[in-house]
């Protein structure tokens, strides 16, 4: 790695854990009034903002990017407003550090508290979404972590005109502006720095694609928090409520098939498969979904009048499609349901559509997964929809956090022990 | 690596894949029967344990190694019994899995619970003392996982022993006995290979040197759990009680001094440090402790009549002694001490003694480490001591758990939603 990038980036993890030292000394007022402060900082340099935005996306157009890609990379003033709102309510959530998580008195008469703290120093790479640079750094400081931001290349300029408004906002409440940090190499060797700097790194979040991710968790010497994509399965049950199961198949699959908790893998048991695929045609077809399914499935739909039906392959049953594809069986059992989910899935979201509270009750316990749902689709799983108020990402690993990560996921914890002179006999 | 080593290792992890699958859907009952069971097992074999542990011995003495640790490797009737008792004592503490850390319903009527489960399969790394074998496979058998044990090479034959009357205990309660697996390579092959192994294993411990657990964290590719050794520092402050401050600083440094949670350091204010030396002289000087002082406390400390003083060299104020030599210095405040501790300490255990309470809450939440204490011996660190009933491990990480490890940390949680057919708009 050159050298060059690993000196830069120690020097600012360096600056990282000098900043949090000073953040974790701050009263929840203190630090809330910096997230007003870097919220209104954010709108006085609107037109800063907005500049370095437009050259991002013209960049992006010359490239040229999807235009789903540079939808996400844009900004204009409502966009600006909403990032700024966000921090604001941030703002007003519930403070987790300092929360007293257990106390207990000894028989020697040692007092001994378990209390949330900042984890000090959280790293996060992720893609080129600039709204992600302000989320960040915002959970970040609430909890009183520094952060070392490092965006994609694509949203370089929108990222660092963001990251010095934050940096602007933090001094004007009398916190260092080292609290919130852009690591300006976009290159692979940053990740690489950073993953290797365990002495002023205490978590990495990588959020991207699998490559990025493998890169931080070969090289990463501190904890790594995985986001990866998930491989999402919902299983129809027999008995069930047809018309909701078809409804809650469709939108799992269908209200937005390119995120991490959209359906990939559909399970039907063979009693309800024939009625199940009637009621979920219409839906089905009306967002062109392909069918990769097995020999039962494949002869069911086509009789239910599904144009897009082919035979699923080996892979189909470990491929996350993030798009209009869908991989389909019939299951003859709740228990062939639950094995498929538990070697196939990823262990990320997976559903269980069923009339029967002892079966769904089987599948909540048995499916290993960081959220399973009864009657209800997968696409809850994040942190708005599960009330936490604002998320870093979503966890896909089981340590040191899981699922929808919040305000809680970025504290650790330490033990408090007050006495009166006790020694160790 | 030997591709032989890595194929055992891989078949092994297989096996415990599959067996935290049922152990995970196990009932508090059936868990905590399997333990008794495991207790009678071994109490059963004592015969074969203690003659293979005969062999470890007779091996170590003809090594030879050191006295004190053929005293740890050694086993006979009363210590067998002892790690029998624990086993039942463990059965009868409290059940973490299933425990519901959260519940919150939706404005949309989604219910969602947090609830603690197991982790899955478990890797342990330790030195070569054969309680840790039992310890360690009750622990995870009582939280729902499986566990891969990799102890050290002189306490082998026990290990085997040991490891056999409890999968023997796991079978007769009719649970997998692939619950427990001993990993019969006791060199760095194996370590190397359960590393890298993340498809079937979720964390691994490392217990040991730094160059076993640099050797883990250079390879891992899922979360590590370290138990490094801790460099703990007791803080003396002006105000203080003297004979406690003098109490507590000799039982910090000698009541064990080769253990992780023993003082290496000792700061102590400059008003109280005259008299602090001289009401501790007694007591260091019985326990011939040999003091690294800079100049201030040198003179001090000869002026007190300590016949060990020698001028502190830089290396000193960070290293982990183990032995009965203790760096020492004068702090002109309690800024100065919180500094020192948080740049030269290993965050594991350090303590402040002051009749001052103000002065020690502000250690108290300045200081950033696993556990502090105010007027106790840095000593108490451990699961016992903090009433956990039993420990894997002393976590020198902030995550994913951090101090003491008791059952809790052996566990990670899944979010539970039960719905009645909500779907994302």
């Amino acid at each position: 790695m050159p050298a060059e990038v690993e000196l830069l980036v120690m020097e600012m993890g360096r600056k990282a854990r000098a900043a949090s030292r000073l953040l974790a000394g701050l009263t929840t007022v203190q630090r809330n009034a910096a997230l007003l402060a870097m919220a209104d900082a954010l709108e006085s340099a609107r037109t800063e903002i907005l500049a370095a935005n437009a050259l991002d996306v013209a960049a992006a157009e010359a490239a040229p990017l999807s235009r789903a890609a540079i939808d996400r990379l844009r900004l204009d003033e409502n966009r600006l407003s909403a990032m700024a709102s966000a921090i604001r309510d941030v703002a007003r959530l519930p403070d987790p550090v300092g929360e007293i998580l257990s106390e207990r008195e000894r028989p020697n008469g040692l007092k001994i508290a378990k209390v949330r703290t900042p984890i000090g120093v959280v790293g996060i790479i992720y893609e080129s979404r600039p709204n992600v640079t302000a989320d960040a750094a915002v959970l970040c400081v609430k909890t009183g972590n520094a952060v070392l931001l490092r965006g994609g290349s694509e949203s370089f300029q929108s990222n660092k005109a963001i990251a010095a408004a934050l940096r602007d906002g933090c001094s004007r409440a009398g916190l260092p502006a080292d609290a919130v940090q852009l690591v300006s190499v976009t290159d692979r060797a940053a990740v690489r720095a950073l993953a290797q700097m365990d002495e002023f790194l205490d978590v990495i979040v990588p959020r991207g694609g699998h490559a990025l991710i493998r890169a931080v968790v070969e090289h990463a010497r501190m904890p790594v928090i995985k986001h990866y994509h998930g491989l999402c399965i919902v299983y129809v049950h027999d008995p069930c409520d047809i018309p909701m199961a078809a409804r809650i198949a469709v939108n799992s699959k269908c209200q937005r098939p390119g995120v991490c908790n959209a359906m990939e893998t559909l399970l039907v048991h063979q009693n309800v498969a024939a009625d199940f695929f009637q009621a979920a045609q219409e839906g089905f077809v009306a967002h062109a979904v392909e069918m990769r399914a097995d020999a039962r499935a494949a002869r069911l739909l086509t009789d239910a009048g599904y144009p897009l039906v082919t035979a699923a392959r080996e892979e189909d049953w470990t491929t996350e499609f993030l798009e209009r594809i869908l991989a389909v069986k019939i299951v003859d059992s709740l228990t062939e349901a639950v094995g498929h989910i538990n070697s196939f899935g990823s262990h990320h979201s997976d559903a269980i559509v069923t009339t029967d509270a002892a079966a769904a009750e089987a599948f909540l316990a048995a499916v290993d997964s960081a959220a399973v749902y009864w009657n209800a689709s997968t696409r809850f799983t994040d942190g708005g929809e599960f009330g936490f108020g604002a998320e870093i990402g979503i966890s896909t690993d089981k340590l040191p956090a899981r699922g929808p990560m919040g305000l809680e996921e970025l504290t650790t914890y330490k033990y408090i022990v007050r006495g009166t002179g006790q020694i160790r006999e």
